[in-house]
Parts: C-alpha cells; structure tokens; sequence
C-alpha cells in the first residue's frame, strides 16, 4: 500500500449552496480555524482572549479542496481516498458528485475513487457549521448550563462550547490522518480478535478474524508471536473469505499487567494474504496483550447491606486485573490541545511519560472531550497504564430521538471496534455525570442502554458502567475548602467514605512566568473578572457565582490579601500541594472501601492561569505534580493529619500509616517522625511498623503533639525510614 | 387448523438409557408427580407433610409416551406436533429417533412430524431429573440457601426447591398445551408487532410482522380494529414473504390504562394469507394496546441530590402511563400452584379478579416463579393490571457460563417475544434479590447485562430495571415486629424513606377451618416443630433462627400465650389485619417520594398454615384481604398512627390525611374522627378536610387524645364523612 498526501486548501461560504471565495493552504490533519489563523495573520487564540476573535467561525461552511495528483492506477489496484476523522457534520465529494454525508468525527471515511483518476478529480470535504441544538429540554437546568446545551443530542464532544476549563472555542476540520492510497485489489482491509482467559489464566482462548477483499484463491497466513519473538500459534493456508474466522490457543500465557504488577507483555498477531505459490500479497500486524479485568466488589461490602430493610449493596468498583485487586491511582484526561488535528504521538508520549513518573496506573479519558487517537492507546498499552474510557457524553440529559441513536450507534461502534484490542482498556463508560442533577439523564435513558449493549456485544469481557459517578462513587470537592466553607480538604477527605473517588480536586494557580506568557502585563494584578484571567479561569469559571479557580478568597482566609503576584500564586500553590496530597493519601488510606482516587484533572488543553491541573498546557508540570508523585508511591509512610490550619493551642494528632499497593510484604520497619517549624524541631519520635502484607496498608499508631512552643507559620511534618528515603514523606500546614 | 390431542401415559426409570416398566395414564398438560399418585392412589402432597413421599421422584427418568393416531394427511397439509413447553430438561422422540433435545421450560417446541403418519410413530418426551448445580460459588452464602443453590445458573425456577412458603416439590413435566395440529402447508406461522407513541400521544406509528410458510403467488390482507368494532387501518394484498413486514399509523388511538386511569381500551391486529382469488386461506388476531409507559423521577428527587458531594441520583422508579405519573397499589404474585400444569385460566381468573376487587393496580411477578401462562396476561389486558415482569432469576449469584447464558439468551427471547404483545407489560426486571448480600449477583454480571441488552432489542419501549430492590427501593420487613424487636409495623413504616416497597408484609395465620384441611388434629396445638406446622410455614419457615410464619413470639408479647388455636389465630389475624393496613396506608403517605407498595404476597401454591398471603391457595382470601382492599381505596381517609400498643399515660397522636391518587380533584368535606375503646367513645371531632389537587394527598389536621380514661383492650379509630362511607376508614389498635 502506497500512501499518498494530498494538497490541500480551505475556505469558508456563509451558506451550504456557496462555494469559498478564497482558499488558503490548509494543514492535514489540523483545524480550519488554525489554516485561516495562519494565512490571515490573526493573533493566537490562546494569548489574552483572542479566542473571542475565533467565534465567528463556527457559524460559517468550511470546504477543503485538494486535487488528485497524477497516479498511473495498475488494473491490479485502486484508489482509495482514507480520512480518519472529520469533525464534525460533513460530506464528501469529488468533482461535486456527492460520495457520502456523514455525521461524527470518530467514524473513518473509506472511498473507494479509481473512477476519478484518469480526470484527476478534485476532492471535496464540505463541513457544516458544529450543531447547535435548539432546544433545552428543561428551562432550569439549560440557564446555568446554555452553551453545552448546544452540544445536546450529538456526539459532538461538547467542552468546546465552553467549560469551566475551556474556552468557547469550537473545533472544525479534517482531525485524524487522511491520505489517497494505492491499494492492491486484492488485500487485507481488517484484522482484528477476541479472547478470553480460563479461571486460573493458563489458557488464553480466542478468535482471529481476516477481512478481505477476496473470495477465492487466495490463501491467509496467521501467527502469534509471543513477547520474546517466539511464535507461539500459527494456521498456514487457510482459504481467504471476505471474512475469515479462526480460533486459537494458547497454553501458560505471559500476561498483561498494567504498572507495578508485572511486564507489559505484548503478543502479535500477524495475518498474511498469499496466493496459491504462497507469495505475500499482503499483510497485517495487530499487537495484542492478554489479561483478565474485572469490577469486583471489595472485602466486607456485601456484608455492609446485609440486613433485609437495606438490601441493596452498592455496586462493583474495585478492578481486578488477572485475579488481583488493583487500587487505582491516577487522574482524569482531558483532550491535550483544544484543536485535536494537532494532536500527534509526540503530543501524548511526554504527557503520558509524566502520567508514569507521577506513579499513575489509571487514566479516566473523561466524556466531555475527544476519544484519543490511536498512538495514545499503544502508549498506555506499552506503559501499563489502564484506561478507563467514556463515551462523548457529558453533564447532560441526553435526549433519545431517533436520529441521535443512530449517529450515537455508529460513533459507539467504531469506537468500540478501535478500542477493545488495546490491553490498557480497562472500562467502558456511558459519560460523564450524566445521573447528577445538573445532567438528569437516567438509567432508563435508551442511549446509555445502548451503550451498554454495544459493549456487551463487542467488547463482553470488559466491564461496563452507565456514568461516572454511580452509586457508592463521589465526585468532587475541586476545592481547598468547601462550598459551605465548613471543612478543609483535609477534613472533607477523612469524613468521606464513597467506594471510589474518580474526580477530586484541588484549584491553584500556575507558575508566574506561565501566567505571564498569556495574560498581558497591565491585567497581571490584581487579578478581576472582566480580564484575561477570566477566560483562562483564574476568576469567573466554575459554578454559578464563579468563584474560578485561583481561590482567591480562600487564599486570604489563610493568609490575609495576597501583595503581589507572586505572592498570591506562592500560597496559591502550597494550599494546592498540600491539598492534593491529602486528599490522595486519604483516599488511598480508605483501601479497600476505597477503590480509585483520580484527581481532576491531570492536564489541560490550553494555559490556565489556575485550575486543577497537574500539568500545564502543552506539557509543564505544575509545582503540586511533585506532591502528587509523592503521594502515589505504591509503598510509602503517610501520615493522616486531621486538618490544614492548627492553633498554638490545639493538641495536634498524627497517625502514622505504611501504605502498600503491590502485591509483596513490606518487612517491619523503624519510622522517625518529626515535627518542626520554620527554626526548630518540636517533637521527634520513633515508630515500629509491623510487617505489612500485600496491598494491605497498616496504622502502625497515633502521635499527639503540643503546639504550644511552635512558631506561627508553616510546620513541616516528616515521616522518615534512616536509610530508605524511597519511603519518606513530608507535609507542610500552617500554625496560625 | 385442526387440533388432535394425544392420549400420553407415563412411567419412569432409573436411568437415561433405560425405558420404564410401567406407564400410568398422564393427564397433559400436567405434572407426572400427579400422575403417578393418582395412579398409586399417593395421599394428597398437600396434606400434613406427604409432599416427602415424593421427592424421589426427583432423581428418576420420566418418559411420555403417545401414538400418532390414524390421520389421512392431504399433500397440502403437514402434521405438526406443538408442545407448549415442558419442565424443564428433555428429548423428543419419534420411533426411537431423536428430534431434538432442549433445556428450558419457556419455549415452546414445534416438529414436522409429517413423515411419521403412515407409521403411526410413538412420540416419546422424555425429561431429565431436574438441575441440581453441585457447585456453591461461596461456601459461606451456600450453606445458608443450600437447596435452591441446586438451581444455580439454570432456568429453572428455584422456589420448588424449597423457599419459605414453598416445600421442597420439584415439579417435572409436560406443562403447557400440547397438541398434534394439521395444518395447510400454506400458512401463517406468527403475527407481531412494534408500536410508538409520539410525544403528545395523538398518533401511534407501528409495524406489523407477519411469518408465513411461504414465498409466492400468495398474499396478505392486514387489519387493525378499534375498541368499538371499526377497521382504521387496512392494508390489502401485500405480497407473502417469509417474513412480511408494514408500518401502520393511527391517529388519536384510544389508549390503554391501566385501572382506575381510564379504559382498557384494546385493538385486534388481523392478518389474513389469501391466494390470487383473495380466498382466506388462514388468518390470526392479536389483541393489541396502545400505551406508552416510562419509569421517570419523582418530584423533588432531583433536587434531593444536588450537591457535588453526593453526586449520584437514586434511579427512577415512578411509573408514568400516558404521561400521567401513577402511584402502584399491589402484591407480589408467585405461581398459583405448586404444579404449573395444572395451572389454567380458571385457576388465574378468580385470583385476578380478586387482585382488581384489592384495588391494586399492578402486581409484580417474582422471579423465583414460573412465568404464567398466556391467559394470565390476558386478563391483566383486560382488567388494566400493569405487570412487573421478573425473569426466572431470584437471590443467588448466577455464574455466567457459556452453557447457562445460552438457556438464558433462548428462555428470555421466548418470554420477551411471547409477553410484549401484552399492554399490561409495564416492567422488565432481572430478578429477585440479585444484588442483595445473599445473593451477590452484582450489575456487572453478563447475565444481568444480557437481559438488558435482550430487552432493549426486543423491547425498547419498555423500562428495564437489573433487580429488585434497586437503589432506593426496600424489600422486608415481613413480620409485625423488626427483628431487633425495636419498632413495630407502623413505626417501621413511618421510619422508611425509600422511593419504593416492592415487598414488605406482616404474616398471619391462616384461618382455622382452613388449617384443620391439612393439619392432622393431634398435631394442631401447640404449633410446634417437628410436626406438619413446619412444613406448611408456621414455624421453622424463615430466616436462620427459623421464627416462622405464625410469630408466635409477637402474638406472646403483645396478648400473653394463647390458650387455644382460636386465640392464637384471631390475635395473630388482627396483627396481620392491621399491619399490612398501616404499612400499606404509609407507603402511599409516602409520595410522590415513594410511587409503589406492593406487599409480599398475594396468593400461594399450597396450603400456608400462616404466612404474607392475602389469598390463602386455591382462592381463598384471608381476613386481612378486606383490609388490604380498604387501605388500597384510590380515595379514602387514613389516619397516621405512630405506634399500635399504647398505655393510658400516653397521648395518642393522630394526622388525618386524605389520599387521591386519581387524576381528580376531591372538594373540600368535613369529617369525623372517633375514637373508641370496646365499651364507650373517648373522643369526637370534626377535622376540615380542604380540596384535595388530583394525584396527590393532603394532611388536614393532628389530633391529640388522652388515654387515661379509656379501657384497656382494643381502641378503635375511625375517620368517616358523613353520607359518604366510601372515604370512611377503621383500626383497631391496642391499650394496655
């Protein structure tokens, strides 16, 4: 197969009918609003609000133009025009003769345009404005949440209507790889899998299938080469069908593992399309990787509902990966660019190289955006990292008409067809809060049962969840105190006892330099609604009276009106820092009641001046990516503090904790806890920890100090093994 | 279509490959229990406790057996055998040859036996001993449900393998209609369809399947009725097909209600094959009603649940019928017969007739049970019963195997297709008690998800819920008394704050005369165990420490130790009486938080000596009928009453509510509260009752009474309007 990239142009008309009446080059994969950036020599979006000046592009009719080059095309070939994703609403002509209409970006285009090459036709990608749903279906709720209402009924990823960490900025364009290609009449066009473990996992038994362009004499090769090169299974000569199915088996397999648990092993299933004399006409590689993910319910959680008039139990969270119980750590991805056609592999490999330094096993790719492109899904396969994957739903009450079904059915198909032979995928997931009270969608919404049997039917052995959260699950709080102001994260945390906690958070800001890269000098301090900060959510962002995510009031609750920038964003981020890490430790402490604990949200698409983000856009991590890597060490001494701000006269209780996630014992230990303040040491005393047992944690016993002698200011918190620092953690909160 | 039915005879062995020595005369449909007894001259199974002297009949081999009688087959005929269903593993002979071999009582079986009729073949059913799973998932659950674990990851309904109002009687047989029919070659084979309302309910677009034994030169003739008679839609000479499909459209359907809403107005969709002359040459009807039914929030549960901290909604469980929201009165139905062969529509119509005299307005079919006979849902059509409809699925954890979810794919495609024809279908649900602590079946389960995605295919319009109780809904309690002896009924009741009661009950004994039937004399008092009491449910029955269903620990503590069977039964029936009332008058109180009250259970397959039944079997209603009736009033005046034993020191409290859920308004009346000890009247007044808004209750008034000069003994509370005693209500409660 021999790849051909096209040259292509864009323009915009101001009605279906119109044509463009300037073109300018256009970059593919990209986005039109980038192209005509480019060539129109506007201002970035991202610096100050200039997105604003990208509105009016929405509304327009976008159409890309490329001509087919010169190709001589054998009798033996044809000329197939691949698009692997226009977003949103589009058609497809050449030489306008409508070839296909299609709503949804995640479904590839495949055309088959030998007829158009002897006139060298030119292609056409017509793409209609982003759907605008006119109809809110209920008056109170489409008020606080107008323009993702827009997004309503399609599958469209709707956080580009605007949210509470994205601009309103809509995407449009060619977003995924779109090339011409020379094909072979004759050839492989798919090749996929199923399988499926026995009870101890020695036998992995599964289902090849070979599609091709063929019916007859031609003849498929298949093999699976193990993770050391070896082939493992091999079916020679079998007769080549349009489908083609066969079954395999293999004894003792060596199986995935997502991180800290064992190798990522990666199996490869090749299929080879040969004729009679056995000569290669084509063929196909797919990486497999074998293991068994269940959602199992966790120790003591039937006994908790077992009388008569409860008699409910909350459902299954807790993952099991090859009969083990895995506490997931990790953190909710968010589309890495507000454009997806930029997105390459060299946008995801750092971002997701950070995600494995931050000692991460779990991802939640979060319903709001995208469903990421393929190069994603193979890093995460060869990182261990597992994905938990929603479908483009979010925060709304999904209305379901006939028409959004069926768009809904193809999106969800081909997602599913793409996803499911990944390893990482790990759980499929209707979208995002949709059974909250803001979204009102509910079980019975014939959408989300479409989604749960589209699963079961493609990918069965995966578990499925309707939304995040379900019962027994939280989301939130995504601040250092909360709305009623009554707690700290510290406290919120301790007080919490949900089963699984998928999104948490807690706001600070970014670095000063970051800011200043985006926000123009004369708007830096103090930061007000009705400037930059506004629309990178410093001010103005998140709930109904917008506080945004610096926190300010918070801030000075602390520490009094911060003087400067620097000031504000250095207390900023230490309430950021400390609060992450407490509300993980916290988390993780409550194992195995506690399942999953994902802050919100690991990295962002654009500057934020503030927000929940570990890392910054593109890929900076914040100074809290630190305190989080800390804080999600599979093995580590962590100490359970009961809130943020002490007073000199309070007795303040520490308990020292060994946490463990892997499956080995940790040997009894010697700990040194010290307390001190800014100048001195306040108390220091050793500690035993038992002998704690695989993925168990343990208490090892409870400290009370008196802060009577302590200087006003921070107090630093250690919790130390002599000469295993790999164990050492140390906490910063504030003496008044 | 000429029906011949066969004279079958019966006999066992004790192996697969042995044919009996015996055969008795085999009534079909039937049980070959039966059978053999009257054969045998057995005493009755459901006296004292003879149902032992048969369970081994359990283990053996039972083989039917039945001549093809002489027939004169036509060239344009074909002699088909229809066996309506057999219970519950079993082959098909013809002369020795196998026709086919099925697991699974709910689908029914049609062979061409054509080619047997010159030979006057022997068809021979042969049937399996029942399943019983050797494998426990969980030593600890098992050991506690031993027996009906036997029916795990079977479709066998598991209540015959013994339940707490069901001995230990595993009927096996031929148990639905079973005949020979000659039939015409040419001929409709089936006749289905699909309907929608659109959303003001003015017009119903559907489609009409037609399944016919032939291609060609034949056609259709199809037909849609109304209520009075008139044909409003036709559609003639549509081309024959295999499979014959046509959308149908009518404007302003009268809809169907369900009772006490409005009509059960019902249409007949006819279909008639014709040839080339538009000679019939066969013709079926399906009766057919238009509804739309939804399970929606009630008001103000959204809102219940609107902070981030508590992010997850409890599921919708408000039944709304054409768009009006309905409260559901009604009981749990188990089968009426511990033999489902023997089950007729005589059986059902006198016990639906009684559920409609009850006031109730849906019944919920437990899936432990058989799923009845087509006459059941008949009747529920007709009398605007709405069904809750369980699969043959109840409180163990089914082990997904390959083999189980065949059977389970092949009975739930035959029940779906079979019942969703039928307007009083309201409901599709899992199973009983599936995720329950004794259970341990969570949503996670491929079984579950299987049924869902079964339904959703072939019954989309219909909700689906995984189990009952689902989140928000509570099954239990049972007895007059919590089990920690805390709180009575009406405290119980007042205390419960679920969206939904789809059991709860308060047991009773039957009445004397009934249980004098099957209790042998010497054993009727004291009940004790060891004796015919256990097995008829009175003690020993329930629960580990085996209270039983007489509760004769409850009657002691609220009158001393009855002195006779007389005594024992009328304190117990007066418990039981006023118990349910309570329970059943709170759970409406209740909404629109809570929207069902359904106690556990309506009727019974065999003599209970005390139990949860309204309706003692066959037909008998108890005492506490009449109060159920009362308290199931869709108008009426009900009296909150905190407790029901007092002491003269105690002030009673009294709320006077008047309950609506018809879509009427009630205008304001004036009404009378009385209370009375067993001698004289303590207190008079008059409570203004205000209009009362359609579908919903009001609370008009507290009152407060002083005991202290009222006599110990029964105190009755009586709330009437004059002159119209159809509001007026009574309880009957306890001083001291």
């Amino acid at each position: 197969m021999k790849k051909i990239f096209l040259k292509w142009k864009v323009g915009y008309s101001n009605s279906e009918s119109e044509k463009p009446k300037k073109y300018v080059p256009a970059v593919v994969p990209g986005a039109v609003q980038l192209d005509w950036a480019k060539a129109e020599n506007l201002p970035p979006y991202w610096y100050a609000d200039n997105c604003k000046k990208y509105e009016w592009m929405e509304d327009v009719f976008w159409l890309y133009k490329a001509e087919i080059p010169d190709i001589k095309l054998d009798p033996s070939e044809e000329l197939i025009l691949y698009i692997g994703g226009v977003d949103y609403s589009f058609s497809v002509s050449v030489n306008d003769e409508i070839l296909l209409k299609q709503e949804g970006m995640f479904t590839p285009v495949t055309l088959n345009l030998s007829r158009f090459v002897k006139e060298r036709g030119i292609i056409e990608v017509k793409i209609l404005p982003p759907p605008k749903n006119p109809k809110s279906l209920d008056p109170e709720i489409s008020s606080i949440w107008e323009p993702r209402w827009q997004a309503n009924s399609t599958c469209k990823p709707p956080v580009s209507y605007g949210w509470d960490f994205h601009p309103r900025l809509i995407p449009s364009g060619i977003w995924d790889e779109t090339y011409l290609c020379l094909c072979k009449l004759f050839r492989i066009t798919d090749l996929y899998f199923t399988y499926e473990l026995n009870d101890d996992l020695s036998v992995v038994t599964g289902n090849i299938t070979v599609e091709t362009t063929v019916e007859n004499n031609l003849f498929l090769n298949l093999s699976i080469e193990d993770p050391t090169g070896k082939i493992v299974w091999k079916e020679k000569s079998l007769k080549a069908k349009k489908v083609s199915s066969i079954e395999f088996q293999i004894k003792d397999p060596l199986l995935w593992w997502c991180k800290d648990q064992g190798k990522q092993n990666l199996y490869l299933i090749k299929a080879e399309l040969v004729d009679l004399q056995d000569k290669v006409i084509d063929t196909r590689v797919k990486r497999c990787g074998f293991r068994r993910i269940r959602l199992v319910m966790h120790e003591g959680q039937w006994e908790r509902n077992s009388s008569l008039a409860n008699t409910q139990a909350l459902p299954p969270v807790t993952f099991e990966i090859n009969g083990r119980k895995i506490f997931c750590r990790g953190s909710n991805w968010v589309a890495p660019d507000i454009f997806p056609g930029t997105i390459t592999e060299q946008t995801y490999r750092p971002l997701l190289e950070l995600a494995v330094n931050a000692n991460f096993n779990l991802l939640r790719c979060w319903g709001g955006a995208i469903v990421n492109k393929e190069s994603f899904f193979d890093i995460c396969d060869e990182k261990g990292i597992m994905i938990w994957q929603e479908f483009p739903l979010a925060c709304m009450s999904y209305e379901p008409t006939k028409s959004y079904l069926k768009v809904l059915e193809q999106e969800a198909r081909s997602i599913i067809k793409r996803l499911r032979l990944h390893p990482c995928i790990s759980l499929w997931c209707g979208g995002n809060e949709l059974f909250c009270s803001w979204s009102r969608t509910t079980m019975q919404n014939i959408a989300i049962r479409l989604l749960d049997k589209l699963c079961l039917e493609m990918s069965p052995l995966i578990p499925f969840i309707p939304t995040s959260p379900i019962m027994g699950m939280r989301h939130g709080w995504y601040m250092f105190r909360t709305p009623d102001y009554k707690q700290d994260i510290f406290e919120f945390s301790i007080a919490s006892d949900a089963t699984a906690y998928p999104e948490f958070g807690c706001s600070g800001p970014s670095p000063v330099e970051y800011i200043k890269k985006f926000i123009p000098e004369e708007e830096l301090f103090p930061p007000k609604k009705g400037t930059s900060w506004e629309i990178h959510h410093g001010v103005g962002a998140f709930g109904k009276d917008g506080n945004g995510w610096l926190c300010l009031d918070q801030i000075e609750y602390y520490f009094g009106r911060p003087e400067n920038l620097e000031e504000l964003v250095e207390k900023g981020t230490w309430l950021q820092c400390e609060g992450l890490k407490a509300a993980f430790e916290e988390y993780r402490r409550q194992k195995p009641r506690s399942a999953i604990a994902l802050n919100w949200d690991f990295n962002e698409p654009w500057p934020s001046a503030a927000g929940n983000n570990l890392v910054n856009w593109p890929c900076r991590p914040k100074p809290c990516f630190e305190d989080v890597k800390n804080a999600c060490r599979p093995q580590m001494l962590s100490i359970r503090i009961p809130r943020f701000d002490w007073n000199k006269n309070d007795s303040l209780s520490l308990e020292v904790w060994m946490l463990n996630d892997l499956y080995e014992e940790i040997p009894s230990k010697e700990a040194i806890i010290k307390v001190d303040d800014s100048v001195k040491n306040i108390l220091t005393c050793k500690v035993i920890i038992p002998s704690v047992p695989l993925n168990k944690h343990v208490c090892a016993g409870k400290i009370q100090v008196d802060l009577i002698q302590a200087q006003s200011g921070p107090l630093f918190i250690k919790a130390e093994i002599p000469q295993e620092p790999q164990f050492n953690s140390v906490y910063k909160i504030l003496l008044r």
